[in-house]
Parts: C-alpha cells; structure tokens; sequence
C-alpha cells in the first residue's frame, strides 16, 4: 500500500464500499458527535468525511489535533446511511471509518480559518498567503488561472504560433512607463531593466523570420498600484508577419472567445469572427469611451445641431463657441423621483464635471428647465429623432467635445447601471478601430503622435504626403471585453522610410529618430516583413473569469499595493557586500559618505507616491 | 486574394501547377542564368523557387534588390522540367513563374550572410541576432527549443501537474548563488531578487495544498558565465505532495523519456520506469563521478586490497596511509604504443592530479614498472578478477580517497574517448541517489551538511536520534544524462522536529534556524504535507537534443559571456533621475560626491572575474 493514499480525498464513491483505504491531508473541520468525531479531511482534490469511533485507535489522537494538521488515514470506506448522504460532495454517499491515523504535520493555532468564507484582512491574507491559498476561493481561482493560460497555449499553439521566450533582463528604453533596473557587477554604473512588454523582441523576431509568435510573457512597470495593476503582469503576447488587421482579428477572436467560452461558467460570449468593429471616433461619440461597455444598451447621441440655437442659451453659447451636446437616454424613467435626477447631476459635479444636464418625460409631458426653454415641441421632434418615448429622461452633457464626450460615457454607465440595465451573464467583445494616427498636442501647440509611433498609418507613405496629418488614421486597434481594454495592439510600421516621415510630421528629424530607436530601424534596414499583434492582459482575462474586482485575487503570490511581499518580506536591505559588488551605493550610504566628509549636500529624495 | 500570400513558402506541391499564386518572403538566393533570374523565395515555413524571365516586369525590381529584401511575388505555378527537380526541397517539384513583385522592404548591406553556413565570429552574430536567426541552425534550434517547451508542458499537463507562476520581484536569500538584485523605489534602501530557483514559492503551494505543481521557470544567477550558463535560464520546475522518492520518478522519467524519444531524432533513450538508479557512493566508485556518462562502458573499480603489500611501493604506502588504489581497464590496447599510455599520464599531470599509473598487456605479456614491480602472477590474479583479458591495458588513480576517484573518473572519460568506446546514439539516463546528508568538513573540523540542508533524512527523526551522521543518507537524487547532470531533488524534510535536529547535528542552534529560515519553518508549522520534486534544466535538454555545446545557440536572444546584450546594448548607464526615483548612487557618483566634498576614501571595488 502506498505511503501517504491509495486514492485522493475526492476519489471514493459508492463502488468502493468495503474497500480498505489510505488517505492524506489536511483536517478540514472536526465535529465531535459524543463520543464519535467527524473529521471533513481535504486534499487539493476534494472532502471525505472521516468517522473516528469511540473504539477507534486514532480517536485520542485526532482528539488532540488542531485543524489544518496533516494526517495519513486507514479506514474503510462505508456507505452513509440514507439521510446523511451529501449530494453536494462528490464523496457524499460513503464515509471512512477511520482504523489508525498518521500525523503527518501537527498544525500550531492558524491566523485565520481556512474552512467558511470569513472576510480577513488583507495584510494578513498575503502574509499568510500558504494558508489564503487553501481557502476554497483563492484555490479555484488560482487553479482557474492556470487552467486559462494552459487553454490560451493550446489554442494559440493550434492557430500555428510558436511559443517564444524573451529575455528578462533587457535594456532600458526612454518611452513607456517606469522600469524595474537591475545594477550590473559585471559592467559598473550600468543597469538592465525588466521588461515592460517584448515588444522590440516580438517584432524583432518577425524580422530574424519566425512567423507567428507568442508567449505568456512576464512583465513589469515600476508604477503606482491599483486594484487592477500589479507590478509583475502577464500578457498573452503575440505577433504575425505577413498580415493585415483582418488577420490578426481572424487569429485572436477564436482564441478568446473560445476560451471565454471554455471558463466563462455558461455566461454567452460574442461568437468568434463577429467581434463589432467599432472607429474610435464612433466609439467616443456613442460611448463616450474608447473601451464601451456593450452589456450597456444606452447610446450618446450628438445633438449639437439642435442647440446652435434654443431657448435654452447655455446650450446655444456652448454649441456657438464650438461646444458639443451630448444626450444619455434614461428610458422609462416616468416614476423616477425628481430626486434620481438632480442626483445624477450632483455625482457628475463630485466626478468634477461641470454638471449633468437632464429633461423629464412622464406620459409624453417633458419636465426641467431645458425642455422649458427650448420648447416641447422641438423637445418632441427631438424626441422622435431620438427614437425616445413618451416616459423616457434625458441627460445632457455639454462642453468641449473631450469633456462632454467623457462625461457622457461616465453618466452613461452610472445611468446604465442605477436602471438596471446592465446585460448579466455575458462577455461582450469589441474592437476599437481607426484611431487617429496624430493629434494637436494643445500644450505644445503642434501636431504629435496621438498613441502608438510606431504603427502603420493608413494609406502608408501617400496618406502621410497627401493628406493632413490630423486626418489620418492609424492600423491601430485595441480589443475590449465588457467595458475593460484587453489590450491595444498595430500593424507595425516596418518601413524606415515611412517611419521617418511619419515621425518628421510630429517634428522630429531623422537623426533624433536614428537617436533614439536605432535598434529597430536598423534591423528594419535589413529586411523586415509586414507584421502585427496584440498583447491581451492574461491577469484581466483571469479576473473577468473569476469575477474578481482584485487583480491579487487571481495571482498565487502577490504583492501588497505597496509593492510588498509580506510573506516573504521582500523588498530588505542589502548586505554591503552585495553592494560593493553591484558598484552601488543606497542614498542613505551616499548620504553618510557625503555627511561624513563634512558635505551638506542632500540627497535623500522624495518617496514616489505610495 | 491576400494582401500577402495566398501560400506559405514550404506549401506549393505538383498539385498546384496551373495555380496563380501570391508568395512573400525574404530574397534567400538570386542566381542569374543569363537573362533569367532564379530566386529562392524563403519564409518561416520553407523556400520556393521563383523563376523570373526575361521579360516578367519583375525582373528589373528584383534584379536590383539584395538578398534578404522581403518581397511579394504574384505568379503562376508551373511544373519543374525533369532534371530540375529537387527531392531535397518539399517545394522541389515546382517553380514560381513571377509575374509582378511588391518590394516590401529593401534590405542594406548584410554583416553576416543568412545562406550557406559559414562560421561567424560570436559578437557579429549576438550583435545581429535577428540576422543570425535567420540561419537554418539558429532557427532550427529555437524552434526545437519551443517544441521541446510545449511538449514538457503538455507532459506535465497529462501527468495531473499543475502550473503556476511564481514571483519574479522576490526576496533574496542568504544561501545559493548571487542574486541579481532590483532596488525598490517604494522603500528606499531596499531590494529585490530575482529568483535563483523558485524553491521556497513551490514548496509554499505543497503547504497551500496545491497537489502537483509544475512551471517552465525563469531563473537568474549573477555568475561568472561558462558555455553551459546564462544569466538567465529555464527549468521544469515541478513539486509534488504526499509522495515518496518512487512516486517523484515514477512521475518524471515518463516526461524526460517520452521527450528525448519524441525530439531525440532516432536516438536510442532509456525507457522510462528503467532508469537505474545509482547510490551515491556506488556512482564514486565505479564512475569517479556523481555525474556519470553510462554511454561509457568502462567501469572504475577499488584495488586497494590487492596493494595493502605489494612489490610496487607506492601503491602499498599509498594504501597504508588511508588512501586507495582505482584502476580503470583500457581494453584491446595491446596494439597501442608507449607513448599512447605515456600521454594519459601526462594529461593527468597537466590538470593538476598526481599522475596516472598504467599496466599494458600484449597477448597476455604485461609491461610498465607497475606490473613489473607487483609481479606477473599476481597482476594476472587481478586482471581475472576483474575480468580482463590478455591484450587490455589498465590505467592506476592513486591517493585519497577523494582525489582518486575524481581522477579515474576523468581518465575513465578520456580512455573512453581515446578509444571510441562512447556508445553513439543514444540517451542514457540515470538517477543517482543515496546521497549523504551530512559530511566531516577538514576545513571547520565539524560535521556539516554535504548538500542540501532541507532533504528529509534517509530514516528521518530516528535515524538522526541513533546514527552516526556521517551514515545518514538523504532522500536526494540527480538526474543524469550521458554525463550531465540535469537536475537535482529531493524529497524535502517538512518537519519543523527533524529540520531543528538536523540543524542541531551540523552545529546550528534552533535561534540560528528560526533567525534564517523562518518563512519556511513558520509556514511548516502550519500545517505541511510530506513533499519532494526537482527542476530538470529544459536549455541543458534542448541542447542535448540540438547536439549544442553552448547555451547560447538555444537561446533567441541570449547574452554574450559577459553578460552583455549586444543587440539591445544591455547593460546601460541609468539617467539621474531613473537612480533618484531608486534612492541610489553609482559608485562613480557616490565617489565624486565624496571627492567633491574632499574625503579621499576609496569607493570604488575590485572589478567581480569577468
């Protein structure tokens, strides 16, 4: 008989009755029955009820154990009687009578349960992050995780890409978000740095030929935590050379939606190859967002033309100085109080907003001082154009076009949300597409890149000879599921040329383009084929799938929000020695050395926000 | 039809003649035959050759591009005439007739050719790697190397493990190696590590309950490099729950043996459940060498009796004092000369061992002043008793017990090699095992851990209760390959009792314990399974498969050998502000600012062996 289990404690069933068995694990729960005690016993797999009889050997033994020990079972397996049978346990129909126990790992008192769902304070959940991961929450998840990672493998591995790695320790690069740098003992005064994304290596092996890459790739931003962010993520990154944007779409929808499909707990998912495309121009407009959430029936319109002139002059001044009005339906909105509305108007100016506009509609009779004043009947008409009914509200959103357009989506979700009208049991998925290659940087007051320098402009080197440059448009396109960016992803320019035109309109020569991004325009120099991808973030997927609002949820070891590992205690200090050889000094050293000289220079610096 | 192609390079059969086609890739070869250009169109997948005559428009273009441009062809299948074709290619039955090309990129002067395979100095080929990887070798090998990755994985998935990602950004730890280090910007002062080995992290998850935990695990050592180490390298890293030493084999040699079969291109490998296993001591002996190479056929064996007196005095004071006598058979040498036995001898001398005595023996004459010394008869005793023939030589390692193995196991090596004994073709895997857990170490005079601190002891509370220490044997095992050694691992000691006892043998206090090993200690007192794994090095078994001497050549972007990037020109000096924003200095900043203020000391260290 093997040493530790003859099966695992989700194993047995009614076809093992009378078998004699072997189990290990950790005592889930103990219930003490007069004189008989009922000990649940839990592996990773699963509960078995354990019977200890008053005869039994191991009774004074479990007697005398903590929860959360480790034991080695010899029982029988017998059938539960009629009304004890667990329906809900795989194993509910037989129970262990216990023979003789093992102790395998006697168990101190815990810092918090694993058994029930208590919540428990963060701190301690990731100091004692071996016990949180027992609980029965955390376990799923983490097991969830792996589960969608291994099925994003597989499916990336059927549409023909090879998995790559990347190295870790790269270079630093000027753009981008913060690096994690990594002091070189080899080269002294130098750094590597944690890569934010591969991104120069992904695309750098579309030029060494590789066709079709990915990798569940670990990267790091050295940035202020939130909820969502962590400062080591995982993203399934990818990259194709011979492509256009339909073909990246083509290879990526049937991979998450398959795998949405696949753990998404029989919520429905936009079927792959009919992800909605949707302009980024449209997308502000009727979402006021470049990542809409479409489980939110509601639709901005713009109603600008309508107000150029009313009797409503805060509009008409607006509209006259090249302002925008914005609408948010609230349909069905007749019993709602007036109080629902100014409510809405008071959150908008606690979100900072100059306010939230809105009319009232009860039986086809408009109500508010904007329906007064620009009349009910245009009110009507507006109405009609609208396809809005007889008790539906509206909401009004008016200002520069940014704002109002943010505004909009803000007050769109709220409105969506406050009625109910937020689609469950679905992933939506979209694109965003055509996003404006440039943008007017107001502050610079010239024509800059408005997201990604390096991908395609449509229409290539004409669009950029011929047409004004605020006006074209980028193959550029980010992926959204249910309100959240997955990822943002291009067709790379691959064309020197091309990108030092396209870098020369955003006011840049040609020598500070070789400056700073040599590495890449060199090799493009050396024959590069047209390629793109993406990089859906793995740690969201997981959390969408999981239903958790914490990206911490969903990893197995996390830091705090302050870039702590309490289980660990990492970051420490460290020892001189390691210093010396790093050719490092902390600022606190430097500070000494400097102090100690007689040097009043100060060099302790401001603690980045935490 | 596609922007791009309608087919890959490798896919155009004789079924396709007729077709119009649309091919991209990049300008592998051009060979002018008079008017008529032939190219060798090549991608990820395959080559094609195109065929441009004298009067496709393509012709002029194409005539002017380099090889390694990326072009698109649009052209028409046709069939290859008898002579032609080319049973090497798949592609060989056909030809491309061009009948117009897109030049997608034109590709400058190349610093190493992509065709042919001549050798190229290694900075060229790490400075342009994404040149170098375009080469059939390169690119073979990285493929392999993600094939080999997949199919770990998906053995691993099959065998009920599960894989998890653990911490990048972790804590150092005092044992092991160097740790790259990463200073945190949240707590001036203080560091990261990258992990070494997520050793702690997968036993943690043994505590968490995870069952069989598996990861293709990115490690990080900052040491000085050889041709088998990179600053940064993968390991299957897999941990397993409620097991014993049996069940860890039993679970991997399916995995190792089944992807040596599946890679191994023909080669022979020792069937999984039939690795032998080698007790430690035993592998000394007979292979001078816990890393041995079975494909070697010869086997070391202990004379020392047969010398206790002998006429060769040497050998019998060597004995005296405590040392022995390995002798390690040269078989069918008779035909060798003098100087064939005198070269070993002198090898021996240039790496630093005593010498290497040798017997030669021609039809059953010996020769050589051992033999001569010792006496024929008796000599001939020996020879029967270990089984040698009349015409085989026998090589003498003498001196402690610790230098003679280590030579007869590197003359055992050489002799084998010498007279091409090493069995070709094939895969021979063993387990070495029955380690010892402690050893008398000369130096502190004291009883010491001979490996690994954390293996469960052979016999566990008992054995260290009762036995000398120096007879204690681990649960601990290697795994080897044809001589090198994979991996090693261990059934893990998980009790807080045994871990203090076993400390407390090695002269450590439970304060000195609790003071190192706390996060361990205190998770195990939690609750812990019995547990054991290992870490078998995935780039040692690509390069095994690639029949590579070097990491670097399985590695897409490795580092040269100091640990340079020379693509990415990694290392890099960080900005003044990158080392604010991480509370530190340089050592040259942290110099000058002393110097400025006038202290003279030093701060600059000793360059680390690079």
């Amino acid at each position: 008989m093997h040493t530790y289990r003859t099966h695992t404690c989700a194993a047995l069933r009614q076809d093992h009755v009378g078998e004699s068995v072997r189990l290990s694990g950790w005592v889930h729960r103990k219930r003490d029955h007069g004189g008989v005690l009922f000990v649940d016993l839990r592996d990773h797999y699963g509960i078995t009820q354990i019977v200890v009889d008053e005869d039994s050997p191991a009774l004074p033994v479990l007697e005398g154990l903590r929860v959360e020990s480790v034991i080695t079972i010899d029982g029988d397996v017998k059938a539960r009687s009629e009304g004890t049978v667990n329906a809900n346990l795989p194993t509910g129909a037989i129970e262990v009578y216990a023979r003789a126990v093992t102790v395998q790992s006697r168990a101190d008192e815990l810092p918090l349960p694993v058994a029930g769902d208590q919540e428990y304070p963060e701190d301690i959940r990731l100091k004692y992050r071996f016990i949180d991961l027992r609980r029965e929450r955390l376990h799923r998840n983490i097991i969830l995780r792996s589960q969608v990672i291994t099925a994003l493998r597989r499916r990336m591995t059927d549409q023909g890409f090879t998995e790559f790695q990347t190295p870790i320790l790269g270079a630093s690069s000027p753009e981008g978000a913060r690096d994690y740098l990594v002091p070189s003992r080899l080269h002294p005064g130098t750094f590597y740095a944690l890569p934010q994304a591969p991104q120069m290596f992904k695309q750098l092996l579309m030029v060494a030929g590789f066709d079709r890459y990915f990798q569940i790739a670990p990267c790091f931003r050295d940035e202020d935590l939130r909820a969502d962010r962590s400062p080591e993520f995982y993203q399934l990154d990818f990259e194709m050379s011979f492509v256009t944007q339909d073909d990246v779409f083509n290879a990526i929808e049937p991979v998450l939606a398959g795998v949405f499909e696949e753990f998404g707990g029989g919520k429905t998912v936009t079927p792959a190859g009919t992800f909605p495309r949707i302009p980024y121009a449209e997308s502000m407009l009727k979402y006021g967002s470049d990542k809409p959430d479409l489980r939110n029936p509601l639709v901005i319109s713009d109603v600008s033309a309508e107000f150029t002139e009313s009797g409503f002059g805060i509009f008409a001044k607006i509209v006259g100085g090249g302002g925008v009005v914005r609408v948010i339906p609230a349909p069905n909105t007749a019993d709602r109080s007036r109080k629902f509305f100014d409510d809405m108007n008071d959150w908008s100016k606690r979100e900072g907003f100059a306010g939230l506009g809105y009319v009232t509609r009860k039986g086809g009779e408009f109500g508010g001082p904007i329906a007064k004043n620009h009349g009910a009947d245009r009110m009507a008409q507006l109405y009609d154009a609208l396809g809005l009914g007889p008790d539906d509200g509206l909401f009004f959103a008016a200002g520069k076009e940014k704002d109002a357009a943010k505004l909009a989506g803000a007050a769109r979700t709220r409105v969506g949300e406050e009625l109910g009208l937020i689609e469950q049991g679905c992933f939506k998925f979209c694109w965003i597409v055509d996003f404006p290659m440039f943008e007017y940087d107001e502050e610079q007051k010239k024509v800059d890149f408005s997201h990604n320098p390096f991908s395609m402009p449509q229409g290539e080197m004409e669009a950029l000879e011929t047409q004004d440059p605020l006006d074209i448009l980028a193959w550029q396109y980010d992926i959204v599921c249910n309100g959240y960016e997955l990822s943002s992803g291009a067709i790379r320019n691959h064309r020197p040329d091309i990108m030092y035109k396209a870098f020369e309109l955003a006011g840049y020569s040609q020598a500070e383009v070789d400056a700073n991004f040599s590495g890449m325009i060199e090799a493009f120099k050396l024959g590069a084929p047209p390629h793109g991808g993406s990089a859906p973030g793995i740690d969201r997927i997981v959390m969408l799938l999981a239903d958790e609002p914490n990206i911490r949820e969903v990893i197995a070891f996390p830091m705090n929000q302050r870039a702590q590992d309490l289980m660990m205690g990492a970051p420490t200090p460290a020892s001189p020695r390691q210093l010396r050889e790093l050719h490092i000094r902390t600022a606190d050293q430097g500070a000494r050395a400097a102090a100690g000289a007689g040097a009043a220079e100060t060099v302790r610096v401001d603690q980045a926000g935490a």
